[in-house]
């Protein structure tokens, strides 16, 4: 049974379950940060992910990369697939601005997570549902 | 018509081109680090490779990723793609280990690059070039 790693939940905020992945989004008002997170036991390394869902997973991201980029109007993208820390496969959808405050570096590990105030979070969780809703269907 | 980005020249050494991808070693012998980089111009977002091409970079994606797991014995795959300094798409495909002197946070922007020595170069390049033909059969 697919349980959400304690971490993740603790640093985000749920959006939608498509599916494979459940779409969450990081609670940081720094960065607007998807994190796809297959559910499925035991997943540690995207070659983790059976061949019959690889697919869909991979069309799932590339989908969110495209709504990440039109919400925010992202001057970049970056996308990446750490587990260093918590092992639980994530995968990270960030959009990008040559004035946010970790350019041009990475932002994992970039100072402290600053949390959304509630009705910037909801206006931003309206946003992105309505988009996966049309995206794929539901 | 592509050409490598100048800084991806500098920084790699030359393992085999692919379908979409060339594959290239980082030139630094901190990590054991691949870059795949589409084959084609103005790729800046993993959403700009054109349908008819996306799912066989996902297919070399998910390859080198086992042939990085494999050869290294890693303990921790980190993949990812940022471009927020060299705008030409490139993935980065890197064997983590808790030894390793940037665990458990990101390589990207990691203290300084060390060149591997020629023979150190010469002896990776051979193993995952025979593992790319074994698996591309090329």
């Amino acid at each position: 049974m697919f349980v959400l790693h304690p971490q993740l939940e603790a640093d985000t905020l749920p959006l939608m379950n498509l599916k494979v992945s459940t779409v969450l989004l990081m609670n940081d008002c720094r960065f607007p940060w998807i994190i796809l997170v297959p559910q499925l036991e035991n997943i540690r390394e995207i070659t983790d992910i059976p061949e019959e869902l690889s697919a869909t997973f991979y069309e799932e991201m590339k989908s969110v990369v495209k709504i990440v980029q039109s919400t925010f109007t992202a001057e970049k993208i970056n996308i990446g697939a750490l587990g260093n820390k918590v092992p639980q496969f994530h995968f990270h959808i960030i959009a990008r601005f040559s004035t946010d405050e970790a350019w041009p570096n990475a932002v994992w590990g970039h100072g402290i997570r600053k949390v959304y105030d509630d009705s910037q979070a909801q206006e931003i969780i309206q946003q992105i549902q309505q988009k996966l809703k049309e995206r794929f269907h539901m």
